[in-house]
């Protein structure tokens, strides 16, 4: 196929059939096709568009251009994605969670980079954690515990990783199309029939708008159906950070506390009506769904698998049970209120910033972090506070950072003079 | 500058100051700026537009990208384009008509390429002559005799040539504002204050409608004003070949004949058209302009200046008076009328293809040619003819590319019952 003619044909908004994209993706992907060709269609396809079908066809085509994850026999396997949050420990809790109620997570995760946080990092704050698992462990430990991770493969859906990083030169990244199909080319090659997704909606969130953070999740929830997949999605509020907690040791003893159901009230809900999704994919009676799901954060039953999956990846399970031994750094700063009334608003954005300041982020892939720094939101929106009171409290070493942290932290705070109407954590549901 | 952010303003739709485009346009013509940043960048301007000022700004700094040709105090300088035909000698007869009206024309020309020809391939069939002057000949000899012709430096508006190889492999071509910068950027960097376009349009060339020739034809006036310069144009038919010859030492012949003031009077009216129009941007009335400009073809004149020009970039005169002397290929070969009727249409793409077949084009840069090949309309669309009577005459060598060429003349060839109404060849003037 010639590809200026398939270049024309989305300048013009004419549909591709899935051959078009193929010859275009899997030829981009392979080096044949030039980097500037896929740039001018990339901003095609923002200027015009794409219909649902095409948009599956696109994702099928990038999941198919690695390696497919064959989860082969393994029951009720799910697959959780978050489009991306600052102090979103949620991955922690939910994957034990949904080990203890009979499902199987056999999941791929990342790092973080800039001011987004990395589930793998934050295991890390346990010594000896590793994702490099084989694959023949990262399956039979599903089979056994119901629960492994492990980090991304460079063949899973490289075309996705190629593609990303031209669009992001290009200013081509914000297309609904383009957005879904990335999420999704790695959800379908990582082989789990469920997929529960956790779309931020928000001013420190991709999606600004519930009605985009509604279009992008109904363009998942379609792609997923059209390649035959149980995805459902939850719409969430992420003005602010989830929970108290920024940083990669405390975010797993928040998750950790949250374990054993003594967690702040909106990580809580959102992990169990993740886990409600979940089983509500595979059949399940949602309000026995939910009690069954708060029941594994009360009896142990999900800090169980927790433990135990620390401990087939290498990790030190006595940190599960001694949370003192994690290491936190030393040096503490206080954030206070300027004026009293209420919280209005801790800006999640600056709150990522300031641990990226601190040491505990990433500028580049690859860059070493800093596990023990982070932020804690000491009062969330809506509480009330005094002049002078404490609202945020910086987690530094040696003073790194510590000064831009503490500026970023006290410009993305304010503070009002009446109560403010509390937004409700979760905005909508999609299936 | 950030490049994603100027992408961005395009890809929305705001226009660009100058300096952006500076910052664009030079950071990729010195490889700062890369091609699939540049590329992404196209697809923008093609779906979003330009604003006549963007487009007149873009002009100028692609322009300003390389050298700027200095035709320092030579006396009304004159430069004239054409959109690019099939069997279009124009230049080979206008510019010594200018010169012998007092005008002077300081011109670069290019070679052919593919379907058209090349006005520097053509003046090659003079032994000799060539298109290879230093910059003080060049100037020297448009003094002496208002005539001086040579080939494009590489220098010449460089974005231009590096902005067009990115259009062609990314479906950016057909762009108004796109197509009118490239012309005139080169036009621009050449120097003449006095700019005459032809601007063809039909089935054979780049502007299909009326219409597009228009906006074309007024888009690159208006680049020409606003950078300081008199610009006007001529909108031409271009369904079928100017005059009866195609190919190189064929073309030469016609135009000498045009120059003895037995041209064919389509060929004749254009060159006197440009002509006027040329003259009337100096400020003279138009049927004074109109009768001066005949009467170079019929008093000697033009032909004496076709001499002088010829014979002093190094060709051999006496081709100019003895004709016989150009190598014409010996091989003859007939296509004729199907049925009896009206010649319809010849179509020019299918006769420039022909004449690329016989040996008498490039496919590649660089590539010799035969300069004796070539097609002779004998009949031209209008003409009655009867079943089996010679339409068109091949003239070929050694039946190179013979079987194709009568292949590609007999498919573009239609016979119709009644007389078509003759399309007037100058539909519109632009100024």
């Amino acid at each position: 196929m010639n590809v200026p003619d398939l270049i024309r044909k989305k300048r013009d908004g004419e549909p591709h059939s899935r051959a078009e994209l193929e010859a275009l993706i899997l030829g981009y992907t392979r080096g044949d096709v030039p980097d500037y060709q896929i740039s001018a269609w990339l901003m095609a396809v923002y200027l015009k568009g794409m219909t649902p079908q095409e948009t599956a066809d696109l994702t099928m085509v990038m999941a198919e251009s690695g390696d497919l994850m064959d989860l082969g026999d393994l029951p009720r396997t799910v697959d959780k994605h978050s489009t991306g949050g600052v102090g979103d420990k949620t991955s922690l809790i939910l994957t034990p969670m949904l080990a203890a109620l009979g499902l199987t997570v056999a999941k791929m995760s990342g790092r973080g980079l800039a001011h987004t946080g990395g589930t793998i990092d934050k295991l890390e704050s346990i010594p000896g954690w590793t994702s490099e698992l084989e694959e023949a462990q990262f399956i039979a430990q599903a089979r056994d515990i119901g629960l492994s991770l492990v980090g991304q493969s460079k063949d899973l859906a490289p075309a996705d990783g190629k593609l990303y990083a031209l669009r992001d030169v290009t200013a081509t990244v914000d297309c609904l199309p383009l957005i879904a199909s990335s999420i999704m080319s790695k959800k379908l090659a990582s082989g789990a029939h469920t997929v529960v997704l956790d779309v931020k909606v928000g001013a420190g969130a991709f999606m600004r708008t519930l009605d985009d953070g509604r279009g992008l999740a109904r363009a998942m929830v379609d792609i997923g159906t059209r390649a035959g997949r149980q995805v459902r999605a939850v719409l969430t509020d992420m003005d602010t950070p989830l929970g108290h907690m920024a940083g990669n040791s405390l975010e797993v003893l928040e998750a950790l506390a949250t374990l054993r159901g003594h967690g702040p009230h909106d990580l809580t809900e959102l992990c169990v009506a993740l886990a409600v999704e979940a089983l509500a994919a595979q059949g399940e009676d949602a309000a026995q769904a939910e009690a069954r799901a708060r029941t594994t954060l009360h009896d142990g039953s999900a800090l169980a698998k927790f433990r135990a999956f620390v401990d087939a990846q290498g990790g030190d399970a006595t940190y599960v049970d001694d949370v003192s031994k994690f290491d936190v750094a030393p040096g503490r700063a206080d954030v206070t209120a300027p004026t009293s009334g209420f919280v209005d608003r801790i800006d999640a954005l600056s709150v990522g910033r300031a641990v990226l300041a601190l040491g505990g982020g990433r500028e580049r892939k690859g860059e070493a972090i800093d596990h023990g720094v982070g932020v804690e939101l000491v009062k969330k929106p809506g509480e009330a506070v005094q002049a002078g009171e404490v609202v945020m409290r910086v987690y530094h070493r040696d003073e790194r950072g510590l000064h831009t942290a503490t500026a970023l932290l006290a410009d993305g705070l304010s503070i009002r003079a009446q109560a403010p109407t509390p937004d409700p954590l979760i905005l909508d549901h999609v299936n």
